[in-house]
Protein backbone atom coordinates (compact mmCIF):
# COMPACT_ATOMS: atom_id res chain seq x y z
CA UNK A 1 0.00 0.00 0.00
CA UNK A 2 1.22 3.54 -0.54
CA UNK A 3 2.55 5.51 1.40
CA UNK A 4 1.89 9.30 1.49
CA UNK A 5 3.79 11.04 4.01
CA UNK A 6 7.27 10.47 4.97
CA UNK A 7 8.45 8.09 7.39
CA UNK A 8 10.51 9.74 9.92
CA UNK A 9 12.08 8.13 13.08
CA UNK A 10 10.36 8.52 16.91
CA UNK A 11 11.51 7.41 20.37
CA UNK A 12 8.75 5.25 19.81
CA UNK A 13 10.29 2.61 17.49
CA UNK A 14 11.14 3.93 14.09
CA UNK A 15 11.46 0.26 12.30
CA UNK A 16 10.78 -1.97 15.23
CA UNK A 17 8.17 -4.62 14.16
CA UNK A 18 4.80 -3.33 15.53
CA UNK A 19 2.86 -4.63 18.13
CA UNK A 20 -0.18 -4.60 16.27
CA UNK A 21 0.17 -5.26 12.19
CA UNK A 22 -2.94 -4.38 11.98
CA UNK A 23 -5.04 -1.63 14.32
CA UNK A 24 -9.00 -0.62 12.78
CA UNK A 25 -9.64 3.13 14.32
CA UNK A 26 -13.24 3.38 14.16
CA UNK A 27 -14.41 7.37 14.49
CA UNK A 28 -11.42 9.41 13.06
CA UNK A 29 -11.96 12.84 14.58
CA UNK A 30 -9.15 14.86 16.41
CA UNK A 31 -8.49 11.93 18.36
CA UNK A 32 -8.18 8.89 16.18
CA UNK A 33 -6.99 10.73 13.13
CA UNK A 34 -4.11 11.66 15.65
CA UNK A 35 -3.53 7.83 16.23
CA UNK A 36 -3.33 7.19 13.00
CA UNK A 37 -0.83 9.61 12.63
CA UNK A 38 1.58 8.26 15.06
CA UNK A 39 1.12 4.87 14.38
CA UNK A 40 2.04 5.50 11.06
CA UNK A 41 5.01 6.97 12.03
CA UNK A 42 5.84 4.90 14.62
CA UNK A 43 5.66 1.33 13.22
CA UNK A 44 5.54 2.18 9.53
CA UNK A 45 4.87 -1.41 8.20
CA UNK A 46 1.74 -1.22 10.43
CA UNK A 47 -1.27 -1.41 8.52
CA UNK A 48 -4.00 1.39 9.80
CA UNK A 49 -7.76 1.05 8.65
CA UNK A 50 -9.86 3.74 9.24
CA UNK A 51 -13.69 3.27 9.66
CA UNK A 52 -16.07 6.74 9.48
CA UNK A 53 -17.78 8.46 6.77
CA UNK A 54 -17.08 8.79 3.39
CA UNK A 55 -16.05 12.43 3.55
CA UNK A 56 -13.99 12.31 6.64
CA UNK A 57 -12.34 9.19 5.31
CA UNK A 58 -11.24 10.78 2.32
CA UNK A 59 -9.53 13.52 4.33
CA UNK A 60 -8.14 10.83 6.32
CA UNK A 61 -6.14 9.35 3.45
CA UNK A 62 -5.31 12.74 1.71
CA UNK A 63 -3.21 13.35 5.13
CA UNK A 64 -1.58 9.73 5.47
CA UNK A 65 -3.51 9.33 8.84
CA UNK A 66 -4.92 6.11 7.38
CA UNK A 67 -3.56 3.07 4.80
CA UNK A 68 -7.11 1.95 4.04
CA UNK A 69 -10.55 3.15 5.24
CA UNK A 70 -14.51 3.32 4.43
CA UNK A 71 -17.75 3.43 6.34
CA UNK A 72 -18.56 -0.27 6.99
CA UNK A 73 -17.38 -1.52 10.27
CA UNK A 74 -16.47 -4.96 8.49
CA UNK A 75 -12.92 -3.55 7.51
CA UNK A 76 -12.26 -3.73 10.80
CA UNK A 77 -12.61 -7.07 10.86
CA UNK A 78 -8.67 -9.06 10.48
CA UNK A 79 -7.48 -5.77 13.19
CA UNK A 80 -5.41 -7.61 15.33
CA UNK A 81 -6.05 -3.90 17.79
CA UNK A 82 -9.92 -1.99 17.26
CA UNK A 83 -9.82 1.27 18.71
CA UNK A 84 -13.58 3.18 18.87
CA UNK A 85 -13.01 6.55 18.59
CA UNK A 86 -16.24 8.04 18.09
CA UNK A 87 -18.77 9.96 20.62
CA UNK A 88 -19.23 7.70 23.79
CA UNK A 89 -22.78 6.59 23.24
CA UNK A 90 -21.55 5.40 19.68
CA UNK A 91 -18.37 3.79 20.81
CA UNK A 92 -21.20 2.16 23.83
CA UNK A 93 -23.17 0.93 20.84
CA UNK A 94 -20.68 -0.54 18.93
CA UNK A 95 -19.25 -2.67 21.85
CA UNK A 96 -22.86 -4.45 21.62
CA UNK A 97 -22.57 -5.42 17.63
CA UNK A 98 -18.76 -5.82 16.89
CA UNK A 99 -18.45 -9.38 17.70
CA UNK A 100 -20.73 -9.71 14.65
CA UNK A 101 -18.10 -8.07 12.43
CA UNK A 102 -14.87 -9.58 13.97
CA UNK A 103 -14.59 -13.30 13.87
CA UNK A 104 -10.86 -13.63 15.08
CA UNK A 105 -8.93 -12.62 18.25
CA UNK A 106 -8.58 -8.94 18.84
CA UNK A 107 -7.50 -6.64 21.47
CA UNK A 108 -10.31 -4.09 21.74
CA UNK A 109 -9.83 -0.44 23.17
CA UNK A 110 -11.74 3.15 23.34
CA UNK A 111 -9.93 6.84 23.44
CA UNK A 112 -13.98 7.90 25.25
CA UNK A 113 -13.99 10.74 27.88
CA UNK A 114 -15.79 8.35 30.17
CA UNK A 115 -15.30 5.09 31.33
CA UNK A 116 -17.73 3.36 33.61
CA UNK A 117 -20.27 3.18 31.23
CA UNK A 118 -18.19 2.03 28.53
CA UNK A 119 -16.93 -1.15 30.85
CA UNK A 120 -20.14 -1.63 31.27
CA UNK A 121 -21.32 -1.61 27.88
CA UNK A 122 -18.01 -3.97 27.17
CA UNK A 123 -19.04 -6.43 29.00
CA UNK A 124 -21.26 -7.81 26.16
CA UNK A 125 -17.86 -9.09 24.05
CA UNK A 126 -16.78 -12.33 23.67
CA UNK A 127 -13.28 -13.66 25.81
CA UNK A 128 -12.14 -13.40 21.94
CA UNK A 129 -12.13 -9.56 22.22
CA UNK A 130 -10.90 -8.28 25.48
CA UNK A 131 -11.27 -4.74 26.25
CA UNK A 132 -9.39 -2.41 28.57
CA UNK A 133 -10.43 1.24 28.38
CA UNK A 134 -8.29 3.75 27.48
CA UNK A 135 -8.08 7.58 27.78
CA UNK A 136 -5.50 9.58 25.92
CA UNK A 137 -5.37 13.06 27.61
CA UNK A 138 -4.14 15.14 24.49
CA UNK A 139 -6.38 17.73 22.86
CA UNK A 140 -6.06 20.66 20.52
CA UNK A 141 -8.43 24.05 20.18
CA UNK A 142 -9.37 22.59 17.32
CA UNK A 143 -11.20 19.45 16.52
CA UNK A 144 -12.12 17.07 13.38
CA UNK A 145 -9.77 14.85 11.52
CA UNK A 146 -8.43 18.13 9.46
CA UNK A 147 -6.73 19.07 13.26
CA UNK A 148 -4.92 16.00 13.99
CA UNK A 149 -1.30 15.56 14.63
CA UNK A 150 1.35 12.91 14.96
CA UNK A 151 2.75 13.96 18.35
CA UNK A 152 -0.94 14.82 19.73
CA UNK A 153 -0.03 12.44 22.71
CA UNK A 154 3.54 13.23 23.38
CA UNK A 155 4.35 13.50 26.58
CA UNK A 156 0.55 13.09 27.55
CA UNK A 157 -0.73 10.79 30.09
CA UNK A 158 -3.02 7.77 28.35
CA UNK A 159 -5.23 6.52 31.20
CA UNK A 160 -5.97 3.14 31.06
CA UNK A 161 -8.95 1.51 32.33
CA UNK A 162 -9.24 -2.75 32.39
CA UNK A 163 -11.60 -4.75 33.35
CA UNK A 164 -12.12 -5.47 37.36
CA UNK A 165 -11.25 -9.37 37.35
CA UNK A 166 -7.17 -8.47 36.74
CA UNK A 167 -4.47 -9.46 35.43
CA UNK A 168 -6.59 -7.90 32.39
CA UNK A 169 -5.56 -9.96 29.31
CA UNK A 170 -4.25 -7.37 26.87
CA UNK A 171 -3.12 -4.91 29.62
CA UNK A 172 0.05 -5.25 29.00
CA UNK A 173 0.19 -4.88 25.26
CA UNK A 174 -1.94 -1.99 25.31
CA UNK A 175 0.65 -0.17 27.75
CA UNK A 176 3.22 -1.41 25.51
CA UNK A 177 1.44 0.59 22.72
CA UNK A 178 0.59 3.67 24.42
CA UNK A 179 4.11 3.99 25.61
CA UNK A 180 5.61 3.49 22.01
CA UNK A 181 3.46 6.24 20.46
CA UNK A 182 5.21 8.79 23.42
CA UNK A 183 2.41 8.69 26.46
CA UNK A 184 2.44 7.89 29.20
CA UNK A 185 0.15 4.95 30.24
CA UNK A 186 -1.60 5.32 33.86
CA UNK A 187 -3.61 2.38 35.08
CA UNK A 188 -6.73 3.43 37.11
CA UNK A 189 -10.59 2.14 37.68
CA UNK A 190 -12.83 3.40 35.64
CA UNK A 191 -14.89 5.34 38.97
CA UNK A 192 -12.24 7.23 39.71
CA UNK A 193 -11.14 8.31 36.07
CA UNK A 194 -14.55 9.67 35.91
CA UNK A 195 -14.42 11.16 39.12
CA UNK A 196 -10.75 12.68 38.29
CA UNK A 197 -12.27 14.15 35.21
CA UNK A 198 -15.61 15.38 36.05
CA UNK A 199 -13.26 18.20 37.84
CA UNK A 200 -10.28 18.40 35.31
CA UNK A 201 -12.24 18.51 32.06
CA UNK A 202 -16.10 18.22 32.24
CA UNK A 203 -16.57 20.97 34.98
CA UNK A 204 -14.40 23.82 32.94
CA UNK A 205 -16.02 22.66 29.89
CA UNK A 206 -19.79 23.28 31.25
CA UNK A 207 -18.46 26.47 32.72
CA UNK A 208 -17.16 27.62 29.63
CA UNK A 209 -19.83 27.27 27.45
CA UNK A 210 -22.21 28.78 30.33
CA UNK A 211 -19.73 31.70 30.81
CA UNK A 212 -19.92 32.62 27.30
CA UNK A 213 -23.80 32.04 26.62
CA UNK A 214 -23.99 34.57 29.82
CA UNK A 215 -21.46 37.01 28.64
CA UNK A 216 -22.62 36.97 24.92
CA UNK A 217 -26.33 37.28 25.69
CA UNK A 218 -25.65 40.50 27.79
CA UNK A 219 -22.63 42.00 26.19
CA UNK A 220 -24.31 41.29 22.48
CA UNK A 221 -21.54 41.50 19.48
CA UNK A 222 -20.50 45.32 20.07
CA UNK A 223 -19.62 44.25 23.93
CA UNK A 224 -17.67 41.46 22.66
CA UNK A 225 -15.39 43.64 20.08
CA UNK A 226 -14.14 44.95 23.31
CA UNK A 227 -13.42 41.86 25.54
CA UNK A 228 -9.84 41.25 26.35
CA UNK A 229 -7.60 38.08 26.33
CA UNK A 230 -8.74 37.28 29.60
CA UNK A 231 -12.45 36.46 28.61
CA UNK A 232 -11.19 34.90 25.14
CA UNK A 233 -9.15 32.06 27.22
CA UNK A 234 -11.73 31.80 29.48
CA UNK A 235 -14.12 30.64 26.96
CA UNK A 236 -11.58 28.89 24.66
CA UNK A 237 -13.32 25.64 24.89
CA UNK A 238 -16.79 27.23 23.99
CA UNK A 239 -16.79 26.19 20.50
CA UNK A 240 -16.52 22.35 21.50
CA UNK A 241 -19.00 19.99 19.77
CA UNK A 242 -21.62 20.06 21.06
CA UNK A 243 -22.40 16.46 20.24
CA UNK A 244 -19.38 14.86 21.97
CA UNK A 245 -20.67 16.17 25.47
CA UNK A 246 -23.62 15.16 25.15
CA UNK A 247 -22.40 11.59 25.66
CA UNK A 248 -19.97 12.77 28.10
CA UNK A 249 -22.71 14.16 30.13
CA UNK A 250 -25.25 11.66 30.06
CA UNK A 251 -22.34 8.98 31.00
CA UNK A 252 -20.66 11.01 33.97
CA UNK A 253 -24.10 12.24 35.61
CA UNK A 254 -23.39 11.78 39.26
CA UNK A 255 -19.63 13.55 39.00
CA UNK A 256 -20.35 16.16 36.98
CA UNK A 257 -23.37 16.73 39.19
CA UNK A 258 -21.14 16.94 42.69
CA UNK A 259 -18.59 19.10 40.87
CA UNK A 260 -21.28 21.54 39.75
CA UNK A 261 -22.69 21.74 43.01
CA UNK A 262 -18.95 22.76 44.59
CA UNK A 263 -18.77 25.08 41.90
CA UNK A 264 -22.05 27.04 42.42
CA UNK A 265 -21.73 26.93 46.51
CA UNK A 266 -18.19 28.71 46.11
CA UNK A 267 -19.75 31.32 43.41
CA UNK A 268 -22.74 31.84 46.07
CA UNK A 269 -20.23 31.82 48.85
CA UNK A 270 -18.37 34.55 46.20
CA UNK A 271 -21.65 36.66 45.66
CA UNK A 272 -22.32 36.80 49.32
CA UNK A 273 -19.20 37.90 50.15
CA UNK A 274 -18.89 40.91 47.17
CA UNK A 275 -19.34 44.26 48.51
CA UNK A 276 -19.04 43.47 51.75
CA UNK A 277 -16.48 41.98 54.13
CA UNK A 278 -13.48 40.06 51.71
CA UNK A 279 -12.96 36.87 53.42
CA UNK A 280 -14.36 34.62 50.90
CA UNK A 281 -12.85 36.43 48.04
CA UNK A 282 -9.76 36.60 49.24
CA UNK A 283 -9.76 33.16 50.40
CA UNK A 284 -10.70 31.84 46.48
CA UNK A 285 -7.73 34.24 45.20
CA UNK A 286 -5.24 32.77 47.37
CA UNK A 287 -6.23 28.80 47.27
CA UNK A 288 -6.97 29.15 43.33
CA UNK A 289 -3.83 31.14 42.60
CA UNK A 290 -1.30 28.46 44.83
CA UNK A 291 -3.04 25.66 42.52
CA UNK A 292 -2.70 27.67 39.53
CA UNK A 293 1.14 27.93 40.17
CA UNK A 294 1.27 24.16 41.13
CA UNK A 295 0.21 23.18 37.63
CA UNK A 296 3.60 21.30 36.41
CA UNK A 297 4.84 23.03 33.47
CA UNK A 298 3.46 21.20 30.12
CA UNK B 1 18.02 63.72 31.91
CA UNK B 2 19.53 60.32 30.10
CA UNK B 3 16.99 58.82 28.24
CA UNK B 4 18.06 54.78 28.87
CA UNK B 5 15.91 52.94 26.22
CA UNK B 6 16.50 53.54 22.71
CA UNK B 7 13.97 55.89 21.16
CA UNK B 8 11.64 54.73 17.91
CA UNK B 9 9.13 56.29 15.77
CA UNK B 10 5.43 54.99 16.42
CA UNK B 11 2.83 55.80 14.12
CA UNK B 12 1.64 57.69 17.57
CA UNK B 13 3.89 60.78 16.63
CA UNK B 14 7.77 60.33 16.56
CA UNK B 15 9.28 63.67 16.83
CA UNK B 16 5.59 65.44 16.96
CA UNK B 17 5.66 67.74 20.10
CA UNK B 18 3.90 65.78 23.01
CA UNK B 19 0.84 66.89 23.90
CA UNK B 20 1.92 67.28 27.83
CA UNK B 21 5.23 68.07 28.50
CA UNK B 22 4.97 66.42 32.38
CA UNK B 23 3.41 63.73 32.84
CA UNK B 24 3.08 61.76 36.53
CA UNK B 25 1.98 57.95 36.70
CA UNK B 26 0.98 57.67 40.05
CA UNK B 27 0.90 53.22 40.44
CA UNK B 28 3.68 51.74 38.11
CA UNK B 29 2.41 48.14 37.86
CA UNK B 30 1.76 46.55 34.62
CA UNK B 31 -0.50 48.85 33.03
CA UNK B 32 1.93 52.48 34.53
CA UNK B 33 5.04 50.90 33.57
CA UNK B 34 3.59 49.75 29.96
CA UNK B 35 2.00 53.77 29.53
CA UNK B 36 5.56 55.15 30.38
CA UNK B 37 7.27 53.39 27.94
CA UNK B 38 4.73 54.25 25.27
CA UNK B 39 4.89 58.12 26.36
CA UNK B 40 8.38 57.75 25.94
CA UNK B 41 8.70 56.03 22.69
CA UNK B 42 5.82 58.30 21.40
CA UNK B 43 7.07 62.13 22.52
CA UNK B 44 10.97 61.28 23.54
CA UNK B 45 10.77 65.15 25.03
CA UNK B 46 7.96 64.75 27.17
CA UNK B 47 9.29 63.62 30.79
CA UNK B 48 7.53 60.71 32.11
CA UNK B 49 7.61 61.14 36.17
CA UNK B 50 6.89 57.78 38.07
CA UNK B 51 5.26 57.67 41.94
CA UNK B 52 5.43 54.36 43.83
CA UNK B 53 7.54 52.26 46.13
CA UNK B 54 11.58 52.52 45.68
CA UNK B 55 12.03 49.09 44.58
CA UNK B 56 9.23 49.29 41.57
CA UNK B 57 10.47 53.11 40.68
CA UNK B 58 14.10 50.94 40.46
CA UNK B 59 13.24 48.72 38.21
CA UNK B 60 10.99 51.26 36.16
CA UNK B 61 14.21 53.24 35.95
CA UNK B 62 16.26 50.00 35.20
CA UNK B 63 13.52 49.40 32.14
CA UNK B 64 13.88 52.68 31.00
CA UNK B 65 9.63 53.05 31.70
CA UNK B 66 10.05 56.49 33.40
CA UNK B 67 12.48 59.30 33.35
CA UNK B 68 12.41 60.82 37.30
CA UNK B 69 10.71 58.64 40.01
CA UNK B 70 10.18 58.39 43.49
CA UNK B 71 7.80 57.32 46.59
CA UNK B 72 6.00 60.76 46.94
CA UNK B 73 3.09 62.10 45.25
CA UNK B 74 4.83 65.62 45.40
CA UNK B 75 6.68 64.22 42.55
CA UNK B 76 3.41 65.00 40.48
CA UNK B 77 3.52 68.75 41.22
CA UNK B 78 3.85 70.17 38.33
CA UNK B 79 2.77 67.53 36.21
CA UNK B 80 0.06 68.09 33.08
CA UNK B 81 -1.68 65.04 32.94
CA UNK B 82 -1.73 63.12 36.47
CA UNK B 83 -2.46 59.30 35.33
CA UNK B 84 -3.72 57.26 38.54
CA UNK B 85 -2.75 53.64 37.66
CA UNK B 86 -2.63 52.38 41.46
CA UNK B 87 -5.63 49.71 42.83
CA UNK B 88 -9.14 51.29 42.58
CA UNK B 89 -9.34 52.10 46.07
CA UNK B 90 -6.26 53.40 46.30
CA UNK B 91 -6.78 55.89 43.35
CA UNK B 92 -9.82 56.93 44.59
CA UNK B 93 -8.12 57.88 48.09
CA UNK B 94 -5.46 59.73 46.03
CA UNK B 95 -8.41 61.77 44.64
CA UNK B 96 -8.71 63.47 47.75
CA UNK B 97 -5.67 64.35 49.04
CA UNK B 98 -4.29 65.27 45.23
CA UNK B 99 -4.93 69.30 45.43
CA UNK B 100 -2.79 69.20 48.30
CA UNK B 101 0.49 68.60 46.43
CA UNK B 102 -0.72 69.79 42.92
CA UNK B 103 -0.29 73.91 42.79
CA UNK B 104 -1.35 74.81 38.96
CA UNK B 105 -3.62 73.45 36.77
CA UNK B 106 -3.66 69.81 35.51
CA UNK B 107 -5.94 67.08 33.60
CA UNK B 108 -6.29 64.09 36.41
CA UNK B 109 -7.22 60.85 34.48
CA UNK B 110 -7.25 56.83 35.72
CA UNK B 111 -6.90 53.80 34.46
CA UNK B 112 -8.85 51.71 36.97
CA UNK B 113 -10.89 48.91 36.04
CA UNK B 114 -14.44 50.11 37.61
CA UNK B 115 -15.80 53.84 36.92
CA UNK B 116 -18.40 55.05 38.66
CA UNK B 117 -17.20 55.16 42.63
CA UNK B 118 -13.92 56.86 41.27
CA UNK B 119 -16.08 59.54 39.00
CA UNK B 120 -17.60 59.80 42.54
CA UNK B 121 -14.03 60.15 44.53
CA UNK B 122 -12.96 62.86 41.57
CA UNK B 123 -15.80 65.16 42.53
CA UNK B 124 -13.58 66.46 45.42
CA UNK B 125 -11.38 67.75 42.83
CA UNK B 126 -11.14 71.41 42.49
CA UNK B 127 -11.74 73.37 38.87
CA UNK B 128 -8.66 74.08 38.02
CA UNK B 129 -7.86 69.71 38.16
CA UNK B 130 -10.55 68.34 35.89
CA UNK B 131 -11.08 65.39 35.92
CA UNK B 132 -11.73 62.31 32.91
CA UNK B 133 -11.83 58.37 33.78
CA UNK B 134 -10.10 55.91 31.59
CA UNK B 135 -9.76 52.54 31.46
CA UNK B 136 -7.35 50.93 28.52
CA UNK B 137 -8.44 47.72 28.17
CA UNK B 138 -5.46 45.48 27.71
CA UNK B 139 -3.85 43.19 29.51
CA UNK B 140 -1.40 40.47 30.04
CA UNK B 141 -0.87 37.09 31.61
CA UNK B 142 1.79 38.43 33.99
CA UNK B 143 1.24 41.53 35.84
CA UNK B 144 3.37 44.02 37.72
CA UNK B 145 6.00 46.19 36.13
CA UNK B 146 8.66 44.08 35.20
CA UNK B 147 5.82 42.80 32.54
CA UNK B 148 5.26 46.15 30.99
CA UNK B 149 5.72 46.43 27.52
CA UNK B 150 5.30 49.79 25.19
CA UNK B 151 2.96 48.08 22.66
CA UNK B 152 0.50 46.91 25.16
CA UNK B 153 -2.54 49.88 24.08
CA UNK B 154 -1.28 49.32 20.25
CA UNK B 155 -5.32 48.50 18.36
CA UNK B 156 -6.68 48.24 22.00
CA UNK B 157 -9.95 49.92 23.53
CA UNK B 158 -9.65 52.35 25.96
CA UNK B 159 -12.70 53.87 27.29
CA UNK B 160 -13.30 57.22 28.53
CA UNK B 161 -15.83 58.23 31.06
CA UNK B 162 -16.32 62.18 31.20
CA UNK B 163 -18.56 63.70 34.20
CA UNK B 164 -21.85 64.50 33.37
CA UNK B 165 -22.02 67.58 32.30
CA UNK B 166 -20.10 67.51 28.90
CA UNK B 167 -18.49 68.72 27.24
CA UNK B 168 -15.94 67.95 29.60
CA UNK B 169 -12.95 69.99 29.83
CA UNK B 170 -9.99 68.12 29.44
CA UNK B 171 -11.96 65.39 27.23
CA UNK B 172 -10.56 65.95 23.79
CA UNK B 173 -6.68 66.49 25.09
CA UNK B 174 -7.11 62.81 26.74
CA UNK B 175 -8.59 61.31 23.56
CA UNK B 176 -6.36 62.95 21.43
CA UNK B 177 -3.25 61.41 23.60
CA UNK B 178 -4.87 58.12 23.67
CA UNK B 179 -4.83 58.02 20.18
CA UNK B 180 -1.27 58.89 19.81
CA UNK B 181 -0.54 55.76 21.70
CA UNK B 182 -2.13 53.69 19.64
CA UNK B 183 -5.30 52.93 21.55
CA UNK B 184 -8.67 53.14 20.20
CA UNK B 185 -10.63 56.12 22.63
CA UNK B 186 -14.21 55.08 23.07
CA UNK B 187 -16.22 57.55 25.53
CA UNK B 188 -19.11 56.01 27.38
CA UNK B 189 -21.08 56.50 30.91
CA UNK B 190 -19.64 55.20 34.09
CA UNK B 191 -22.46 53.12 34.31
CA UNK B 192 -22.50 51.58 31.39
CA UNK B 193 -18.97 50.74 31.23
CA UNK B 194 -19.40 49.58 34.90
CA UNK B 195 -22.19 46.80 34.02
CA UNK B 196 -20.31 45.67 30.72
CA UNK B 197 -17.30 45.41 32.19
CA UNK B 198 -18.98 43.08 35.10
CA UNK B 199 -19.63 40.67 31.95
CA UNK B 200 -16.61 41.52 29.94
CA UNK B 201 -13.87 40.87 32.39
CA UNK B 202 -14.94 40.92 36.32
CA UNK B 203 -17.21 37.81 35.89
CA UNK B 204 -14.64 35.71 34.13
CA UNK B 205 -12.12 36.69 36.97
CA UNK B 206 -14.39 35.10 39.57
CA UNK B 207 -14.90 32.50 37.05
CA UNK B 208 -11.96 31.70 36.93
CA UNK B 209 -10.12 31.84 40.45
CA UNK B 210 -13.34 29.58 41.38
CA UNK B 211 -12.83 26.90 38.83
CA UNK B 212 -9.15 26.63 40.37
CA UNK B 213 -9.65 26.75 43.51
CA UNK B 214 -12.66 24.00 43.66
CA UNK B 215 -10.34 21.80 40.73
CA UNK B 216 -7.40 22.16 42.99
CA UNK B 217 -8.98 21.08 45.92
CA UNK B 218 -10.51 18.07 44.48
CA UNK B 219 -7.91 17.31 41.99
CA UNK B 220 -4.75 17.80 44.30
CA UNK B 221 -1.55 18.51 42.87
CA UNK B 222 -0.86 14.62 41.30
CA UNK B 223 -4.54 15.23 39.52
CA UNK B 224 -3.06 18.60 38.31
CA UNK B 225 -0.56 17.18 36.98
CA UNK B 226 -2.46 15.29 34.31
CA UNK B 227 -4.48 18.22 33.16
CA UNK B 228 -4.47 19.40 29.62
CA UNK B 229 -4.38 22.84 27.88
CA UNK B 230 -8.25 23.23 28.44
CA UNK B 231 -7.92 23.52 32.19
CA UNK B 232 -4.85 25.77 31.90
CA UNK B 233 -6.97 28.29 29.31
CA UNK B 234 -9.83 28.13 31.58
CA UNK B 235 -7.84 28.61 34.76
CA UNK B 236 -5.78 31.23 33.03
CA UNK B 237 -6.62 34.11 35.01
CA UNK B 238 -6.31 32.88 38.69
CA UNK B 239 -2.85 33.91 39.45
CA UNK B 240 -4.41 37.54 39.07
CA UNK B 241 -3.36 39.66 42.13
CA UNK B 242 -6.63 39.79 44.51
CA UNK B 243 -5.63 43.55 45.84
CA UNK B 244 -6.59 44.63 42.87
CA UNK B 245 -9.82 42.21 42.60
CA UNK B 246 -11.12 43.01 46.13
CA UNK B 247 -11.15 47.06 45.23
CA UNK B 248 -12.73 46.20 42.01
CA UNK B 249 -15.38 43.60 43.83
CA UNK B 250 -16.17 46.24 46.33
CA UNK B 251 -16.67 49.36 43.92
CA UNK B 252 -19.08 47.48 41.23
CA UNK B 253 -21.29 44.80 43.55
CA UNK B 254 -24.64 45.22 41.86
CA UNK B 255 -23.48 44.51 38.14
CA UNK B 256 -20.99 41.91 39.80
CA UNK B 257 -24.10 40.49 41.53
CA UNK B 258 -26.48 40.66 39.05
CA UNK B 259 -23.34 38.79 36.55
CA UNK B 260 -23.10 35.98 39.05
CA UNK B 261 -26.64 35.09 39.53
CA UNK B 262 -27.12 34.68 35.85
CA UNK B 263 -24.11 32.53 35.69
CA UNK B 264 -24.98 30.12 39.10
CA UNK B 265 -28.74 30.25 37.18
CA UNK B 266 -27.65 28.94 34.08
CA UNK B 267 -25.33 26.39 35.76
CA UNK B 268 -27.79 25.03 38.32
CA UNK B 269 -29.99 24.74 34.39
CA UNK B 270 -27.29 22.68 32.65
CA UNK B 271 -27.14 20.66 36.32
CA UNK B 272 -31.06 20.08 36.55
CA UNK B 273 -29.89 18.67 32.54
CA UNK B 274 -27.30 16.79 33.21
CA UNK B 275 -27.97 12.73 32.60
CA UNK B 276 -31.86 14.05 31.66
CA UNK B 277 -32.71 15.26 28.52
CA UNK B 278 -30.13 17.30 26.77
CA UNK B 279 -32.31 20.92 25.84
CA UNK B 280 -30.55 22.95 28.07
CA UNK B 281 -27.03 21.35 27.59
CA UNK B 282 -27.61 21.76 23.42
CA UNK B 283 -28.96 25.56 23.85
CA UNK B 284 -26.23 26.95 26.06
CA UNK B 285 -23.72 25.10 23.85
CA UNK B 286 -25.23 26.13 20.75
CA UNK B 287 -25.34 30.04 22.06
CA UNK B 288 -21.62 29.76 23.62
CA UNK B 289 -20.35 28.75 20.30
CA UNK B 290 -21.99 31.30 18.36
CA UNK B 291 -21.32 34.01 20.38
CA UNK B 292 -17.46 32.70 20.32
CA UNK B 293 -17.62 32.53 16.89
CA UNK B 294 -18.41 36.42 16.45
CA UNK B 295 -15.35 37.19 18.68
CA UNK B 296 -13.26 39.48 16.45
CA UNK B 297 -9.84 38.55 15.44
CA UNK B 298 -7.56 40.07 18.25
Amino acid sequence: LAKTIPVTETRGGGGAPPLFERVAIVGFGLIGGSLGLAIRQTWPSSLVIAVDSKSVIETAMRMGAADVGGDDLVLAGDAQLIVLAAPVLANNALLGELAEYVAGDALVTDVGSTKRATMTAAEALPPRLPFVGGHPLAGAAASGVDAARPDLFTGRPWLLTPPLERPAPGLERLTAFVEALGALPRVTSADDHDRLLAYLSHLPQLVASALMDVVGTHAGESGLALAGRGLRDTTRLAESPAAIWRDIARTNPDHLRAALDELIETLEAVKADVGGGDAVLERVFASAAAWKRRFPPI
